[in-house]
């Protein structure tokens, strides 16, 4: 494998996992006073247009990262608007 | 322009937002206490991974987008440690 499929694989594998230490802590305790709930509604809104754009595609990879991260993103939006 | 360009550059240009709310946020507030430090830690690097990767490309969208990441992650790692 290239080095550049190598970065490209091991960046999309990580960006699926960025929100995931978050998720995590807010979930830990029960606070999310700090966190911005417009930051997590424009990155499932923008997940979501990325899906639709691994779709067209036919991308798996773009499909399934974007679906982890939507999947986080709406656990956030939840927690937000649960603990406040 | 197709469809498919359309929902690409749409993603891309909002993907390069995504964290602007949460530091207008946590800088008005001057609070993190809940904001989780790994994440931001694991997104700065991982947007490094991706600058790499849209420089072998010589993808400048690629580039620019996570710059903009970069940047805002970084800012929020200087948050987190100064506020706490």
């Amino acid at each position: 494998m290239a080095l550049v499929d190598i970065l490209g694989y091991s960046a999309g594998a990580i960006t699926s996992l960025t929100f995931l230490p978050q998720v995590i802590k807010t979930w830990k305790e029960k606070s999310a006073r700090d966190i911005s709930l417009l930051m997590f509604v424009i990155a499932a809104i923008n997940e979501v247009i990325w899906i639709a754009y691994g779709a067209l595609l036919d991308n798996w990879v773009i499909i399934l990262t974007n679906a982890i991260v939507l999947s986080m993103s709406s656990v956030m939006i939840y927690f937000k608007l649960s603990y406040r």
